[in-house]
């Protein structure tokens, strides 16, 4: 059942210029619903590689993500909206449904290049799947 | 270049359940907002019968197309939202395309199936297009 209201909005990053667009739309809604906003960054690390190297890979890219996370937690604070973030380990976009399931959110706002994006592909493979799977509004920033 | 705020929501309307759908959830935005929406029908007819037989289509259509963007307006107007109604000859999403150009829209709300849906495709063929070339951001509803 959809809700009649927005209060919790989910997304996706990646420190792409692109998830930060989408969070700029979903910090325009927040404002107007006082809604919070989570800001959520899936590491996907290949099983296939060797376990030291898997385990600084995985340390830099959390780095990393702590880094663009904290920004996006900035710009969002600043504009007096509730932000949290997660890191989660695994498949990007598994993670990501399941994340919206037990978290009752009312909104996934992504990117429409960016996650998970191939050039050749017009939308980025997790917001295509986002789209398809999630039972939620989904808002699609170009 | 994205608008700070959405003040113009364009919703492609068919009748059916999941146009309105769609519409809800516009009028939810509207509402916070303080926007307006505009509901587009934009009929399709096939260029390959007989002048006399399309004519007489094209009446029907029209008639049930008046018919749902008055219920259409009424759902929004009673929710003290600025509504209008449009109905386009041509290609549905050409036509829409053509509609956001000129109009200065800031959102599109499109249902996830609905218009110009095929059952074996997941997202009705319109929505799909408008999220590719859209230039504005585009909210799938449920």
């Amino acid at each position: 059942m959809r809700k009649k209201q927005i209060k919790k909005i989910l997304v996706p990053l990646d420190g792409s210029k692109n998830s930060f667009r989408a969070l700029e739309e979903a910090i325009i809604i927040a404002k107007k619903f006082d809604a919070s906003i989570t800001g959520i960054y899936v590491m996907d690390l290949p099983t296939s590689v060797e376990y030291a190297l898997l385990d600084q890979v995985g340390k830099h890219l959390h780095k990393k993500a702590e880094l663009f996370l904290r920004r996006a937690k900035s710009n969002t604070v600043k504009r007096h909206i509730q932000f949290k973030s997660i890191i989660k380990h695994g498949k990007t976009v598994e993670e990501i449904l399941k994340f919206v399931k037990t978290g009752k959110y009312d909104l996934i706002t992504i990117g429409k290049r960016g996650i998970g994006s191939i050039p050749e592909v017009f939308l980025g493979s997790v917001s295509h799947a986002l789209i398809h799977k999630a039972k939620i509004p989904v808002l699609i920033v170009k």
